[in-house]
Formats: structure tokens, sequence, C-alpha cells
């Protein structure tokens, strides 16, 4: 049996961060050493009330002797906390969008600025889990999936490299989100009185996860529109694609049910549909399959906090430290 | 200036027929005669408290001398009534699914019985207003559209009409409802506890309004899909078409606004996009186009009870009554 | 038949601001001049959408004309306001604090800042409309009663004045209110994850409203505690009294019934108990009595942003400028 | 170290049953022996996915040789279950309200029934568990107390105890549930469309919790009303009393501090006020004080489907069959 290992969060006071704090406190292999802010020389709040959860501010030489780091803090901010971090050794994964897209002048089209460690990049492993266990093993820096990617590209990938799906008609993928996705600061958009009883789609065409999604599918032609439910957990990804040549969604349920049969956390309905209260607070991603028209058709769901942030960052960092993929996962 | 026109609504204590006594409280050209239930002999429920609506037995007798019926009954009983009804005299605004489909074996096929009245099917103008005023006119009968086929065809059809739709590609409509679309009774589908917090997909390739979203487009590529959404009211439909050679979003846009360029309740936009918000107890189908990818997404938004139900039933009404169309409708 | 007035709203950017506009649009007698900001030199936001309302600049000069003006404005900031548009001419009704508490160290208490125009205090009428339609008919100024005060002093001022309750035990109102009553502005509290599915109770023994109901009843011993609910709009409020000797919920019915007999605004329940959907988007406030145990309990609905703000203060301005009451109330 | 215990769930196709099951999952020294429907005869749905819990036939002689047996069954079905499966040796924790009133004739009076098992309230141990203990110990019959009473009933128990309150002055509890409180079956009532962004109260002095609260404060003097919240999960009840001569809310809190000192599950804020969020999926009670006038305010917080029901009972079985009190409760 493995030793008991040792993690922090850093950037804790956010939602993701704190989502790790609660799977962490259930985790029979892991001893959650530190909570830190983001920010050095940021005092954060006290806690409210004597029984919660307290944010001590970021102390990186705290860092040093723990097996592994979570990084919940803002994309830009992440990739110069990682490079800090491994230079103290402990393993990262890294929640934000720094690592993840493979090319620097990708990343400065979609964030805005110029890629603050590219010299990492090549090393750093996108941690789909069920596609990347074999990378993750050894892994220094682990580039969390982003929520919306997760969602499309467990479905994805398998049907892709089966070549089950028509490669000249492109996909269209329709996500709905929780609110939770959009993080802890009051915004306009996120007030209730403009979220509750309304719905909306956004980013039609320009969406920063849409780069992400094509570079690990492999593939370019995937319209992606990310949509605002007013809900907190979630996500529901409806994916319409054309298949190849003599296949229809028996075929497509086929590959899934294959592809992910021995996997603890992805369901393929062999009936029925899934929806948000199947996975809210569960790492699993829920996947099934019908046809309609021309097309076949594959709904996802995740809970967007934790297969699509805090939960599978935790697998990933069951399966780099050497513990059991599922530790702390239970549902 | 027109006299003033006397109407009934049968088949008042479900939401669409609430949605209409509503509607009729501030027009200032319709008397709403008599409020009924759906069933004769069918004794209803008193009002709650002195200030309530009364809902009162069905008597048909009664309906001999008003200008218009609404029925807002269900589909199966509609058609009956109706045969009735115009024996009367009244033109009738029916707002089931009994007259939609033009073909009695489409009807047989979809509802699960023969058509009840098929002789009138000839007769009954398929009423998606902006597109219908000529037949309405002098109608009898009116079918008025489904509510996810209104916020569908609203956008496809002046884009099919104008070739702007490369026809070798299927179109996705992507559709998310409020529950008020399944109704006032009680189910385990719209329990408060199976439908907040949550979100899902349903009858993927099985849903009803595909035969009636086909027939009025006049194109069959259509893979509709709709969900249930936590809310009350509205429809918001994104649309993912592949564009004729040569065609774009801005294209796509001028054709919308130059169809619509003179409506009152339908509102394309030159920036932006729709939310329930906008149009939640407006007679407002609003539309904007955005591309994305290989797509032109177009996203649409009603109020699934008001112009997706009771509000395009009463323009409906205004425009066979020779009233105002939009009397009664001001937002 | 009185002759069309003009109105403007100033503070039009807030929710009260935007429904008065709401409301506005339909008065057959008023006509609606001017829809400002609050703050001069502040350029509002332009509009989103070309069919969007417009909010201009704050600019007093062209108030000189209007017969009535609507402040929306914060208070501290109102008070200021009004002495310059009462120089101007219009009458003026305030929907901030500012003119409620006829003692100006109440306010400075209260509010935490001298009041900014004491001088105009003694002739500023407290505007819950059924009580003060006397003095609001010649009145320049008219304090707009708070959301929750009157959801309070419409069922207890009767009652305090018919003596049917014990003075000497103390009355509880428990208050619920929807989000809209705490504005507009995104924060911590008012976020979605905040509210959605959560409900608490806020500000015991300390909110600002306390002074004021209990300056209107005229009887100190009210323990006014609000809630905040998970909804848009709405306040409930569950009042219970302890009846004077021989007194019990069948007197305090008809009390209340008779005090309120021949308005059209309040509705006194025979049987049955209110609920926000019943009053939502109209300016009814439904009471309701029932017996408890020791106590008499009185149960208040109201709309926050109607009866609770802008539909009072159409009423207000109604009686102010000489037009029917209810013009432009219409449910 | 205990020996691990076995324990079946009857009537688990509900709320609180499938509440249970989802505790025991985590629970380290039970393990859940069987999973049945309440009615003997009735086939219960198969799992809808084959993941699903599967919910069997009630079949009692499965029972015989289990620890601990838990009835999720309605009031009236409870009692005859309770003695038959006492019969067959396990001890019996019952959520209904069959065994909570000590009188059977109060029984009678409140749920329009007789008693159907008499003989057996005597033995019945009322399990509020933090002052039940010493009962609880060699219980062979738990009658698990309402959502309702628990939320009242762990403040006021100390309260009352210690003299704190003026016994000649009424107390309110005026309190607010989630929906799942009216459970799974679809009612009018708890349809989405009747509970979302509305609120309302019911049962104002008739509701079947108010005899039980009585009974266990042993104080006859309260005014109990319940409202109905647009949330799933939790009750917040806020209770009004007037302290006895010389104590304030000062006194109160330490009251209640060290009536709850060293428990894992009852919070006593030093500062601020609960809300439903910090309560929900967790077994705790959430108490806070503050002075309101002529009024001590305490505000109580819990989930209704954990320490209102299916965590309290799993609590109350640990007790008696010997366990650690808090085991498989974490939050």
């Amino acid at each position: 049996m493995s030793a008991r290992k040792s993690v922090a969060v850093v950037g804790a006071s956010g939602y993701t961060g704190r989502e790790l704090v609660r799977l962490l406190a259930r985790h029979p292999g892991i001893e959650l050493r530190a909570v830190m802010g983001g920010r050095a020389g940021q005092q954060p709040d006290p806690p409210e009330l004597p029984f919660d959860d307290v944010v001590e501010p970021l102390d990186l030489a705290r860092l040093a002797g723990v097996d592994g780091v979570f990084l919940c803090t803002p994309h830009g901010a992440s990739a110069e906390l990682a490079r800090q971090v491994l230079a103290l050794g402990p393993r990262v994964v890294d929640l934000s969008a720094d690592f993840r897209l493979r090319d620097p002048a990708a990343y400065a089209a979609t964030y805005g600025h110029p890629h603050p460690c590219p010299e990492l990049l090549a090393e750093a492993v996108y941690g789909l889990t069920e596609h990347a266990r074999a990378r993750l093993a050894g892994a220094r820096l682990v580039a969390n999936p982003g929520c919306y990617p997760t969602s499309i590209l467990l479905p994805l990938v398998p049907l892709l490299r089966a070549g089950l799906i028509d490669r000249d008609a492109p996909i269209v993928a329709d996500a709905k989100s929780g609110t939770s996705g959009a993080g802890k600061a009051p915004t306009a958009r996120t007030h209730f009185g403009a979220v509750h009883e309304n719905f909306l789609a956004y980013a039609v065409g320009t969406h920063r996860h849409a780069p992400e999604i094509r570079q690990e599918a492999g593939f370019d032609r995937i319209t992606f529109v990310p949509h605002l439910l007013p809900v907190f957990r979630g996500i529901l990804t409806t994916i319409y694609l054309q298949p190849a040549p003599g296949v229809g969604a028996d075929e497509v349920r086929a590959c899934l049910r294959e592809a992910y049969a021995g996997e603890r956390f992805v369901r393929v309905y062999p009936r029925g549909l899934p929806e948000l209260s199947r996975v809210q607070r569960t790492n699993f991603c829920d996947l099934a399959v019908a046809g309609a028209g021309a097309h076949v058709v594959v709904v996802s769901a995740i809970d967007n906090l934790v297969k699509g942030a805090s939960g599978q960052a935790l697998q990933n960092m069951n399966v780099v430290l050497g513990l059991p993929e599922d530790a702390g996962l239970a549902p």
C-alpha cells in the first residue's frame, strides 16, 4: 500500500479551491498540509466563524516539503507560481488554463498576453485522466482540463480515434453550464437578478475553451457554443455529429462503452439520458447516445466543479503520486 | 376603427388558457365573453378566492354568439370541439396540435391515434402570423403553431426561402424550454425537486414537434433536440446552419433584418445576443446571428406562453377578426 | 376628466426606476417626459440594443416643465435633489428613505450622516397611500414608504387604531424578501451562488426600516426581522400579535375587511393565505388572518418593487396630480 | 472497537430513504444489508439505469438477521411494521410520526385515526439525540423527531430547562422549509410552477408538528407557523422569545454554548447568523442568538433531510447499536 502523501492548495478562496478542500477532507491517503490564498502579501479574509476553513497567506517556502500542490489561481498567475513551486520539489496540478495549450502563440492569441513560462509547456501533461495515464505517471506538471473541454473531449476522443465520425462534416457542441463556472467574484452577469429565471448563450464563436477543445480532439471543425444555466453546478453538453458511412447510434454507443468499459468515472448509458442531478457532487461523466435525423447525438453531463475541475485535479494528483486513482472521489 | 369583438376561451384552467385571460384583460378591442373548462359535464373548481377568475363549465350553446373562440384544450379533444364551434358560427384559433400537420397520416403517426376531423385539415391555416397573414384574413380555423416550432421557424423560414442555407447540410436546432411548456398537471418530471438545480435533454429524435417543424420549414434535414430548463417561462433555441457558398453571418443577419423590417414582434439584433429575460411576458421573438467555425449560429428567444402560444394566438385572432394585429399585445 | 400630466424619472438605471418606466408606459394619463440617471456629469451607459430604454444624463433644467418627478436615487443623494427639483416647480415623490423619518436625529442615527435637508422634513408626506390621501392631495413632497414597512403597516395601522392589539405585548414581524430589494449592484450577498438554494435572516435587531415602522405604527414594541429569499420579487411578512381581551382572529379579520372595504389595492382574504405569486407584478397588498395559539397571525404579501416601491410611488403621484388613483396600475 | 453492524432501510423510494442509503454508503461500521420498498406485494420500480440503487420488494423475513431497521414509511403504516420488525429481533428507528406523541388520544386527534400500536408507545424513545442518549442506549424503538421540531427543540429545550425564558409570554417559531419536506410524490403544491419564484405560509395554527413541539418542549405557549421555500433542502427557523427578567441575548447565547459545548453536531455561533448553505448536506444544527426589541431572537438552521430526518436517524441508530455517534455523518 502506498504511504500517505501530503499536498497544499494555493488559491483556495474561490470555488475550485473550496471544492478541493472539501474533497481532500475525505481522502484516506492524502494529508492536506496547507490551504493558502493566491497572492503573496495578500492577507486573506479571516474565517467568518470559528469552524470555517482558514485560508492562510501565500507562503511558498512552506510548500517545499509537500508532495503535491494544486494551483487554483487565475490564468496568467498560475504559470509563474508553477515554476516557483516546481523548483521547490512538489508536483503541480494547475487548474488554470496556463499549460493547456501547447503552442505559446495560441495562448497569446487566446488569453491576450504572452505565455509567462513557455519553457514549461513541453513537459506539461494535459490531464484528461482517462486518456493521459501513461504520461501522468511520472509527470511533474499537469494542466488540468477546462470544464467545457472535459465534457466534450471525453465523448469525442474515442469516437474520433475509432474513425466513427465523418471528418468532412462539422461537429456541434452545444454546452450549458451552471454559474459556478463563472467564479465567485460578484459581477453583473452572475447577479441573482440576472441569472434566476433566465437563460442565454454567450461568447458564440469566441470562447477561450474552443482552441483547447480543438487541440485535444485533434479535429478543427468543432463548433462550440456555451450557455449560462440558472443552476449552480453542472455542465450538460449536447453534441451533434455526423457519423461515418455505415455508422449509427448503436455503433457510437458501443464504441464509447468499450472505450470506458473499465472506467470508474465515465458511465455510458445503455438507455435513457443523463441529467445534471445524476452527476452533481460526483466525479462522474455520464454519456448517452441517440440517433436524431442526420445526426448521432451524444449527451454528456459532468459537475463542472468536480470532474470539470477539482475532482479531475484530484484524480490526476492521485495518479501522479501513485495513489489509487479514485481515492477521495467516492460519490 | 373596427368595432369591438367578442371571444371565449375554452380550456381555461391550464397555463395557456390562463395566459390568454391575462392578455385579453388588457385588450382594448375584445370583450372576453366566456371562460370555460374543456370538458362537458366537468364542473371546474370554484375560484379559490372571491377575486379569482371564474372558469365555468363547458357550454357550447353559449359560444354561438361570439366572434371567436380560443381552444386551449389538449390535442385529440380540440379537433372535435373545433368542428362543433365552427358549426355555431365563431372563428376558431386552436392552440393544440390537432390542425398543425396537413397530412392525417403524419398526425396519426405522431400522436398515436387517427385524426378526429380530417375533413377540416385543408382549411386550417398554420398561424405563424408573420408568414400567414394573407391566409389568416378570411380564415375560419387557425392552427396555432407549437412553441418550439415558433422559435425555430421564425428564423429558418426566411433563410430557407432566400436560399442562404446549404441544403446539403443538416441543420441543428438545440432548444431549451422552461417548465410551463410541460403544462400545469403535476408529474414526476415537473416536480420542484426534479427540476430545480437540474437540466436535461429529452425526447432526442422523437419529439412531436419535429414533423411540424419540417413541414413548415419545407426542409427535412433539421435535427431538433429539446431540453428542460429550471425556469418557468421561455424558450431559447440555438440553431446551427451551414450557409450556402459565399454566405456568412452578415448575410444571414441582413436577410433576417430585411424579412422582419416592418414587424412589431420580431426583433433582429444588430449586435449582442438574446436572453430569456428580454422576451418573458412579451410577444417578441428575438433573433441574433453570429459566425462560429463552419456554422452560422442563430439564437432565437421567445416566451413559450406568449409568442409560443397565447400571444401568437391572440395575434392570429386579431388578424382573423380584422383588429389591429398588435392589439392587447403591448409589452 | 383630468388633463394629461407629465413626469420624469431620475435615477432610472436601478430596479425601482426601471419598474417605474415599465408602469408609466401603460399609464393613460401621464406622459413620461424624461428618464435620467442619478448623478450630474455621470454619463449613463448607452442602451445595449436599439430598442432598449435610453437613460439620459441628469439635467435638472429639463425638469422645470414637468408636473412631477420620481426620485429613484439613493438615500443621502435624494434629499438634495428633491430640494433642487422642488425649487423648479414639479412635485416630488422620493423613493429613497430621505424623508421618511420625521426626526432628523433619528435619521442621523439610522443612516449614519446628518440629514441633508432637514428644513423639508415637516412638509414631506409619508405616502402609505391608503392612509395618507388627505395630506397627499396638496403635497409638494412625498416620502414613499419602504418596502418592508409597507407590508407591515398596511395590516397594523388599522388594527392599532381600532385597539384590537394588546399594547402590553410585543408584536413580531417576520419578513421575507426577494433579492430585488437589495438592488441591482452586484455584491457577494446577491451573487447567484450565494442566494440560489439558500435562505437566511439578516440585520436582526438592526435593520434601517425598524424606526420607520415604529414611527408610522405609533407603537414601539415591534420586533422586525428581515430574511432574504431566493426569489426576485416579493415580500411576505408573517405578523404575530397578541389581541386585546375578547378579540380573536375573526375580529381582526373583520377590522381589516372594513378598513379596506373600498380599496382597490388591499385585498383581505375571507379564507386561505396569500403567496408571492398572487401579488407579483401587481400593486396589491394581500392580507389574511388566522389564529394560532396565543397569537393572531396576519400574513401580508406585496411585490416589493410595485406596492413596496414604484407602484405605490405612482399611486401617490396619481393622487398628488389629481389623476385617478389606480391609473396605470391595473394588474 | 465495536464490531460491524448490519441494517436495512424500509420505504427506500422516498427522499428520506434515499438519503439514508446515501449516508450509509459512507458508514465505516455499518453494512447496508437490504433496501426495500414500503409495502408488501408492491413491486418497486426497477432501477432506471444499471448503476442505480435497487429497491427490493418488502420482505419482512429477510429483516430477521439484521441489527437495526430504519422505517422510512408513512405515518399510519410505520407503526404496524415496527411491531412486526421488533418481533423479529432488530432495533427500529422509525422516521414517521407514529411514535412521537406519547398520548394515543393526541395521535388520533392529530393524525385522524386511532394509533395502530398504542402498546408500543411507552417504550418508544423520542430521539432528539443530544437530549436522549441515556434512554437511547438500550432502546428497541426510536421515534425519530420531525424536521420542524428538531429545528425548534434543539434551541428551546436547554433554554426552557435553564429558566431563561419568560413562561408567561408566548414563543413564536417562524419556520421556513425547503420542498423536500413535502416528499417526492408530485402534487399541485410541489409542482415547479407553483414553488419557483414563490413563497407562502401554510397550515397556520394547524400543522401536525405543533403538538410534538409542545410535548417535547414541555411548554404549551409556542406558536409555530411553517412556510414553503423555493429551495430543495433545509429548514431555517426564527424563534422569538421573551427572556426571563435580567436575561438578555448574551445569557441566552451562553446557555446554548454551554449546553452544546461538547456536541459534534450543534454549533452555536459566537457572532453572525446561520444560513441554509452552511448546513445543507450536513448533520449540523446551527444556532445564533441576537437581541431585537423586546425579544431575544434565536435563528436555527438544519438540513431537513439530514439532521431533520435521515442524519439524525443514523445518529440515533449509532447510539442504539453502540457505534461512535458520528460515524457516517462527517460533513
